[in-house]
This record gives structure tokens, sequence and C-alpha cells, in this order.
């Protein structure tokens, strides 16, 4: 049996533009909407616990990343990410700065209970979400993410779902298997909320090839890293690298994904 | 008698510079204040019910826009709408997703009260608030422009107000007589809130032309019509499009409004 | 004793990598993370009281701007300030708009209380901020740069802290001197939350040049002096300018900034 590609993946995120409920901080939200109609999914943006379960039902994915949370934004998460797991809607955790503070911890531990599809973090992240608290300082990685491969397949196989660990490298595991994605361009980092838009663009991925969240989850992280590659070969700093990069996310076929020969698979002993 | 141009009204917003408070959706807000920077408008975003009657009465018009709305927001769009219509400043409404939600309903038929100016929406958006509940699946356009013609103008009448209705192609409407605006490119939809930053525009224009919201909000529909043609003449993608398309609205010179031949007025029978 | 150069700032600057604590309006956000990673400083944005002041203790410098305040954010602030203030932590007020309404004031009154290092404003705010009330209607500069000068040296005697005015022409001053600095470009006030940026960029500055506010506030004048200078030499409008401005922020060297002939230092009589 031939496993489908990664291009097939971005074929039927084009065919079905996928409704994708975003739960995410300010500073993500432009962005992460820009970067969702670029693919050709359909981003929507609401958090009123009035209304917020009524449209996690409406969607096809939702995503969920703490970056500027705050108690009724919790609430809102809670609403959403039980409406998702109750009806079988996959969503995608992003736990930003969750070394950061006692607070973030007990969020995102409160949030895990509700089975997410897919987690996306930096290496620092993922580190702390699987127990080894205070690793980040913030925002960036500040871990190889090689060193965290085992801290992200332990954390896949605990919540039975797939960990995308993004960084210079990107690793996609479900902890038996993991994909290694190269690509991207220095200035991806500096360029704000790249990574939130990310985990926005593997919710339309997984919502677009149900039952393959392993495989959908490697080609939004490959769209990003070949999308970046491209950007990054005109860009003369990260006001132009962002300009290009919706472009290049925009331009994207499903053949550039499925010949993008910077990646590989795994299969964990 | 001659009617003003819609190239006069330009001229009458650059001579103004009105300044136009904005309580928008998260995601919009960059955008908007952009778009009314590159108008020569003078943008002004706050919320807090401390301080809202107050601003409201120094600004030259109000924009609404109810995207991310929560019960604080509300209760801010309430009393700076209240104080709108109490002291005859203009205002817009961007009824973003009404269809969605019965919260969303709830909350725009309170606003209605308060007697907007204008309404400015796409059709699926149009048509919720005209009794047609539930057409939206989120903030996309679903209904076929034309389709909704007549509830544009019922919902006109019955609120003796203007309504724009974006789409493809583009009506406004006081109820009696319509304009018909053609232009735009097919990115306009694939960057995200462009309509919300033409609700606020819309705002700016009614503001500079007193007396004449139908004309004025033509003129500032136009404007977006005519700015994003020739955007899409050298855009690359979504992102070369919104560089492209602020630089355009910045250019933009009533003569180019004032010959803009994509656009007519019919009065119904 | 030679004085340490412009320049000098921006090589710590770039070493130091500073993490920087904002808590700014929504406007504000997106932008002022993207000049922060331009000048390769490390934004973080946190706002919950249940955080708050857990991670002011983490970062280098906090940055807190007043745009779209509320009570919530308002308690933020006051924990952030007060937490800066005790752990003697670099802190920079952006009181935007302080003139426009009453409840701007009292909360930049109670603010000024935890003794920030620098204040950043254009000149009506720092005239307002200066006793001299309801002198702005909103976040444009209404006054002359020059008449406020006066007001800028007042302000920072009164409070012992660095007053940066910008605007045509900036002013820096400790209250005994103060540098001026030309530059900068027509285009720049209209794009949104340029200045918003610059305080953040303040603290990322002051962060890095311990015990030299007065140079190190200049250094960041200075740089988007220069770095708006070179965008506006070759952009076609606002949305080209801030695309050119991010790169040219980032291209900017230390030797540049040292070279940077538009600015003077005056030694008050």
């Amino acid at each position: 049996m031939t496993q489908p590609s990664l291009g097939s993946c971005l074929s039927s995120l084009r065919e079905s533009t996928p409704l994708i409920h975003c739960i995410t901080n300010y500073v993500a939200m432009n962005s992460t909407a820009n970067v969702l109609l670029a693919a050709e999914a359909s981003p929507a943006m609401l958090h009123a616990t009035q209304e917020v379960a009524e449209f996690t039902q409406l969607a096809d994915a939702l995503s969920v990343n703490i970056g500027t949370l705050s108690p009724p934004w919790v609430e809102a998460m809670q609403l959403a990410t039980h409406t998702a797991d109750t009806h079988a809607t996959p969503w995608v955790l992003d736990p930003v700065a969750v070394g950061a503070t006692r607070y973030r911890q007990t969020v995102c531990a409160d949030l895990l209970a509700h089975r997410p599809s897919v987690i996306r973090g930096n290496a620092s992240e993922i580190l702390a979400l699987n127990g080894l608290a205070h690793q980040g300082r913030g925002v960036d990685a500040t871990a190889a993410t090689e060193d965290a491969l085992a801290a992200a397949m332990a954390l896949a196989e605990q919540h039975r779902c797939v960990v995308a660990m993004t960084g210079e490298r990107d690793l996609v595991t479900d902890g038996h298997q993991y994909y290694t994605i190269n690509g991207g361009h220095p200035l991806m980092p500096r360029v704000t909320t790249l990574g939130c838009a990310l985990s926005a663009l593997v919710a339309a991925f997984v919502a677009a090839t149900p039952g393959k969240p392993l495989l959908a989850t490697s080609a939004a992280v490959a769209s990003f890293a070949l999308a970046g590659q491209r950007a990054g070969a005109t860009a003369a700093g990260p006001g132009s690298f962002y300009v290009a990069f919706l472009d290049a996310v925009y331009q994207l076929t499903p053949d550039d994904l499925s010949h993008f020969a910077q990646h590989e698979v795994t299969h964990a002993a």
C-alpha cells in the first residue's frame, strides 16, 4: 500500500477549504488568519463563552494558542476543547511559553485532558510540557531540537496525539515514527507569530485529511519549511520575508510539496 | 442640480482628516488603522466603558465591528452607539458572521436600535441581519450578491440607513436607489479583514460628506474597488497584495475616483 | 572620558538580545513584536494578573502602553510596573492619548508612582502628562515639538526619568541635557503604531546599556529616525514603507548609527 503523499494533503485542503476556529493570542491573530487564507482555509476568530461551543460545532477543526491567555480566554479554551473532544473534531494545542510561569502549566495540564489531536511547539515548550518545567524563558526556543526528540515522542505516546516540534529542523511524531523536515530560513524566527500561524495551519491540514494526523501535520510543517525557503531566497529582511512568505504559501502546489526533498520518515526502534 | 462626484467625497476626506472612533475586532485593528491612515483619516481604538462615551463625543464618526465580541466589548458598543445616536454622530455597523450564532444575532438586534447610518457586510451577513438567520458559516460570503439585493434594500428601508453589501460586485443602497460597483480583485478575500477596514473607511467618508451617506458610502466602496484593482495588477499573492493595496489607497486621487468607470446608479421601481 | 557612542548601544543590544515584557495595546502588538525581533531583541506579550509579576521578574525590561486600556489591563500594568520598580528593572511608559479622557489621566498618574525609567510620547501627550491636560484629540501629535521642550524637561526632572518626545524632530532629555534627532520620513505617521513599537525598542536599548538611559533612549530614537529615512527612500506608500522599515531596522549596523549625522547634544543653561 502506498502512503498518500504530502502533496495530496495540500490538494485535500484546497478542495475542502476547511473552517478553522482559532482561539489564539492577540499578537498572532492577523498573521494566523492571513496564513490560513493564503493556504485556502477559512479562519474564524471568536472566544465569547456565550457562543464558543456553538461555533466549535460548526468548525472543521479548532486551534488553541495560549500566548496572551487570561481567565475569560481560558474558560473559552476549555469550553471549545471540551466540545471538540466530545464531537471528535480535531484540535491543535500551541502551548506558548508553557515553561515560563506556573499559570501556563496549570492551564495546559487542564487542556490536555480534552485530548488534543496535535501539539505544536518549539523544543523548550515540548520539554516543559513533558514535565521538565521552567526550561523556557519566553517564546524562544533555547533547547536543541535533537535533545528534545525523546520528550516529543514520550509526550505523543502519553497523550496519544501527534507532536510537532519546530525549530531549525522540524520533527513530527506520533510516538512510534517521526518525520524529520528541513528547510525554512534563518529569517523565520525574526518574524513574529509564524509558529502560532503554523499551529492553525496544522489544524487545517488535519481537518482536510481525516484519520491521518501524522501525515497531515507533516504536510503542514513541510509547507511552512518550503515556503520559508522560497521566501528567504528573495527577502532583504524580516519585513520583505513575511510578504514573500504569504505569497509563497499561496503559490505552493501539491507537486511542489510532494517533490520537496528535505524530509524523511524514521521508524523508532 | 449636479450630484457631487465620488471624487469630491475623497477631497473632503483629505481636507477634514476626520477622527474615527473604532471599536473593532482584534484581527482587524491593525489593518483598519492602516487603511484609515493611508486614506488620511485619523483612527482611534478604545473601548473601556470608563471612557468610551466621552471619546465618541470627540470623534467625527464611529465604526463598530462585532468580529471578536464578548460582554465587556458589547457593553462598550452599546454605550458608544447610544452616544453616537444621541449626538447625531454618524456610525457604521459591521455585523461580522451575524448568522453564525444566536449571541451575534441578539447583539446586532440591540445595536440596530441605536440607528446606524450605514450597515456594511457581505451577502450572508445582510441576509442574516434581514431575518434570514443562520445563512453564514462564518466570515465568508456564501450567498450570491445579486440574490441578496432585495434583502439589502429591505434592510435599508426598515432601518432608514444605507446598506453596503460587498462581494465580487458591490451594492450600496438607501432602500430607494442603489449604486453597483465593480472592480476589486480575486486576491481581496484572501487577505484578512479588508472588509472590516472598509467599514471604518465608510465611517470616515460619511463623516467627511455630511448629509450624503449614500454617496459617501459609495465613494468609500469605490475607493476600495479601485485600489484593489490596482494592487491586483502587480501582486504575486496575498502578501504583496496587501502592501500594494495600502499604497494604492494612499495614492488614490479624487480624479481617479471620479473617472472610475465601473459604477452605476439605479433607481428602484 | 569619551561618551559611548549611539552605535555601541546597538552593539550591546545585539549581543544581549534582551527579553522585553510588553503590555501594549491590541493595535500595536504585532508591529511591536516585529520591530523588536528585527532589532534582535526578544519580545514577550502577556498580561494575566495570575502571571504578570512572575514574568516581569524574568524580563530584562518592561514596556507599558495604555492605548486600548481597560480595568483588567490596568491592573496588570500596576502589578508589572510595581514589580519592575521593586526589582530595579527598567521600564518605559507610553501614555497614548493621555489628554483625551479623564480615565487615561488617572491611570497614568497611578503608573508614574512606580517610577518609569523613560516616558515616550508625542508632544500632545507630553504636554498633557505635564499637567496641561486635554491637549490631544486622540493619538496624533497636534502640538509643535519645539513648544513642548519645556514640558518634556520639566517632566523628566519631576520624575527623575528620561523623556523622549517624538515627532518631525525628536527630543530626548533627562531634564538637564537633551538630544535633538532629525531624520525619519513623512510616511512614518501614516503607518499605525510605529511610535508604540519605538517605546518597546527604547526598553530594549535601555536594558542593553545599563546605567545610561539618556544615551540608550537616544540610540533607540536615532535607530528609528535612520531606518525611517532609509525606508522612505524607496517606499511608494505606507504599505511598502512598513516593509522597508522592518528591513532597515534589521539591516542597521552600529557603524551606521554612530555615523548618523542628524543628532546633537545640548546642555541646558
